[in-house]
């Protein structure tokens, strides 16, 4: 361990190299496989984890759901009796508020995601909103606090993860309790019996293995909240909460790969590009555009399965022998545009910068 | 990249770091969350998985697996032929070749496992030699090959992925074609609709995305077989090919993890330990040994699932204020132990030396 938040090492072609603690932490959480962006919802067994601790393993039945705090009519809910409310379903696009964290320079030490934090899948749930007004919350409550089973240590600091939301948010987000993931019960690795999804905010919001909710007459300080995901530009900056996702796109990589460098080889002719790209929010994608032989052009747009889902897009490409570097970015409905290089900040969050895919193109046969 | 095939890092606290294509293969591919080896069988979406290329996306009702080259009754079976075939389901443990990789100094430039690359499911399928002997093979048959519909290059050739046993191979081993894994299809990270599973050896012998078995009166020279997955002690060392799984242990990490540098915080007193042990060719674990203060205990084993499945073993100790470092070495019936440390190979294979897990013990309360 160092003092420094950043890498200490080498640089290699102008790219540090990293540590093993942060590959550690690669091989650990799983990104998803790129080739996979075809499909509208992320195939079973292939979303992108990101696990601060270890996976509780919960036993459904015994698992309970509590209403504490601030409330007047507190209560307490078995799975069975959460799962006989309203019940609702919606296809939502997670992102890790790390993704993107080694493309930056210096780059903080952490999970060193470089493209993959990212899924959509279709998340059955009941909404939270309903639930928070039955239990009467009081009118100086200023946060609602959502604590996870799963518990471990940052920086010193023992801690079950937890986080927050504003009476506001949980009046304006359409959060949502969830127990079910592409029509199948969810997974331990997932948040299993219970978690919060937030839609349209980086994954840290939408809390695994939820346990408790309480309702506070102060603002939330625990460590998830307070001394992380927080965009600092210094050590002691308190730095402004990370909430709704960037807008950002990316490819699936055409042609097939080299096994080490993850290269792209494709034939000389008409190639297909595709992906995906969102933005926080539910706010729509208003254009995708390809860097194709050094000049941005308009992919077509292919629609959305819900308003927290990720659009897909294509264009077409006349691939030329040589090396390509090709790239896409998205600009949402508010016009947020995908930078080209990294905003930089001290936890890493929210590298939206374009992907760039390097392909190369052999003479046709 | 460079010519050695050994990272060029520089070294921190007496460890390479990593290059960023290690990292960006450390974030596709997936390695197993320890927290879940007190389970017997690997929960769904946390098995290990190393993709050499993409994963193709494959439609079962137009799969097809051909019986071709020297067989004097060579056939194509659909999947519903195939899974009309007796059927068996046994519990197969699972490791990669290249598990351990992260331990070696200088450390060659692949996946960088350090030691979650190993699972254990109920694989279900048919057994493959009666369909090898229902095509009649020839005499003179020295080898099959079993090619995969996944296809790229590595150190500038392309291919599809493809391996091969000897007839003897095929005759000794319990060897299955496979299509579902605990009790579901199979997906398709895992090679769906058809794979090979041959028990005992390393993963890379069970191909995934099976499409042709062909019978060959020379040794199938295919890139996965000749120029990888073999122990080299130099450049231009043919070498030994990697087959059986060495001997092996891991250690359910105690207490709860620090995020970053996944040590362990224990309250002092007593802790039951827990994990597995596993060799290759279903030869059964004789020994499992904790160290606990600088001295080996042995562990008492709680059984396997079946011949193949790796075996349980657990152990109290009793844990006293301070950083311990704690360990756990197998031996199995054929008098292999893992070693201390990890024994040198160019490709980086089979390191199979002890698993340490770091433990910091506080004050009880």
């Amino acid at each position: 361990m160092t003092d420094s938040p950043f890498t200490p090492g080498a640089t290699r072609n102008g790219v540090r190299e990293f540590t093993r603690e942060e590959v550690g932490l690669a091989n650990r959480n799983s990104g998803a496989l790129l080739e996979t962006l075809d499909c509208d919802i992320t195939p079973a067994g292939t979303h992108y984890l990101l696990t601060h601790f270890d996976v509780p393993m919960l036993s459904a039945p015994d698992h309970v759901l509590e209403f504490a705090g601030a409330f007047d009519a507190p209560f307490t809910l078995s799975m069975d009796e959460i799962m006989a409310q309203p019940q609702v379903t919606q296809p939502v696009t997670l992102e890790c508020a790390g993704n993107g964290r080694a493309g930056m320079d210096p780059r903080p030490l952490s999970m060193p995601w470089m493209y993959e934090a990212v899924g959509t899948s279709e998340w059955t749930g009941t909404p939270l909103a309903p639930l928070i007004a039955r239990a009467k919350p009081h009118d100086s409550v200023q946060d609602f606090a959502f604590i996870g089973a799963d518990f471990g240590y940052d920086k010193g600091v023992a801690h079950a993860f937890g986080r927050s939301l504003t009476p506001q948010d949980v009046a304006e987000l359409d959060v949502m309790l969830v127990w079910g993931m592409n029509g199948a019960p969810l997974l331990p690795q997932h948040g299993a019996p219970l978690r919060l999804i937030v839609p349209g905010w980086y994954g840290m919001a939408s809390v695994k293995w939820l346990t408790k909710i309480e309702a506070l007459e102060h603002r939330y300080q625990g460590f998830q909240q307070v001394e992380t995901y927080r965009f600092r530009a210094c050590e002691g900056d308190p730095g402004q909460p990370v909430t709704r996702i960037h807008v950002r796109s990316l490819m699936k990589p055409p042609g097939v790969p080299d096994w080490f460098t993850r290269d792209r080889w494709v034939p000389a002719g008409r190639v297909t590009l595709s992906g995906r790209a969102w933005s926080g929010g539910g706010v729509p994608i208003e254009r995708v555009e390809v860097l194709l032989s050094g000049d941005w052009h308009d992919a077509a747009l292919t629609g959305r399965a819900g308003r927290y889902a990720w659009t897909g897009w294509q264009i077409d490409w006349t691939a030329t022998p040589g090396l390509h570097e090709l790239a896409c970015r998205a600009t949402d409905a508010e016009g947020n545009r995908q930078p080209l290089s990294a905003a930089q900040n001290l936890g890493g969050f929210a590298n939206n910068s374009v992907h760039r895919v390097r392909v190369h193109v052999a003479e046709s046969a």
